[in-house]
């Protein structure tokens, strides 16, 4: 079976994001007001073969542990949808 | 009215995206079978000032053409919630 995983990386909310903060400057002066917490993260997609949800589960969370993300500064979440396989 | 933007950036699928291409041999290397069409994008995360849905999606769409996103390589879609205010 095939899954598509969708997978939201975050910058933990002590963590700071010197990048957002340029982002959020950047777009005061090009004259938007009221614009706060701005947070930048990675959004990776891609597919994986798996028996059933809850294996591709494991698998996704195995690697966001062990490559995806830097766990010590990063959360991560993610969307599993499965695949329609064309016969 | 505060609204959440939760921004996805991704590269438009015509354009090359090495970083996918490393993490994706990277994942092969540790195992992982059955991966493929790696890509990686943004996610930006914003609050903004809005007078209405509309009005947040305006500015939202012109934030990201002006500054968040590269048009020429890049699509993005987002989500807007609405922010409780505590009185």
């Amino acid at each position: 079976m095939q899954y598509h995983a969708q997978i939201y990386v975050t910058l933990r909310p002590s963590v700071l994001d010197p990048a957002g903060t340029a982002v959020e400057s950047g777009l005061g002066q090009l004259g938007y007001a009221g614009i706060s917490g701005v947070r930048i993260g990675k959004y990776i997609e891609l597919n994986l073969e798996a028996n059933d949800e809850a294996d591709a589960k494991g698998k996704v969370d195995k690697m966001c542990d062990q490559l995806l993300t830097n766990p010590v500064i990063e959360n991560y979440r993610f969307d599993l949808t499965p695949v329609a396989v064309t016969a």
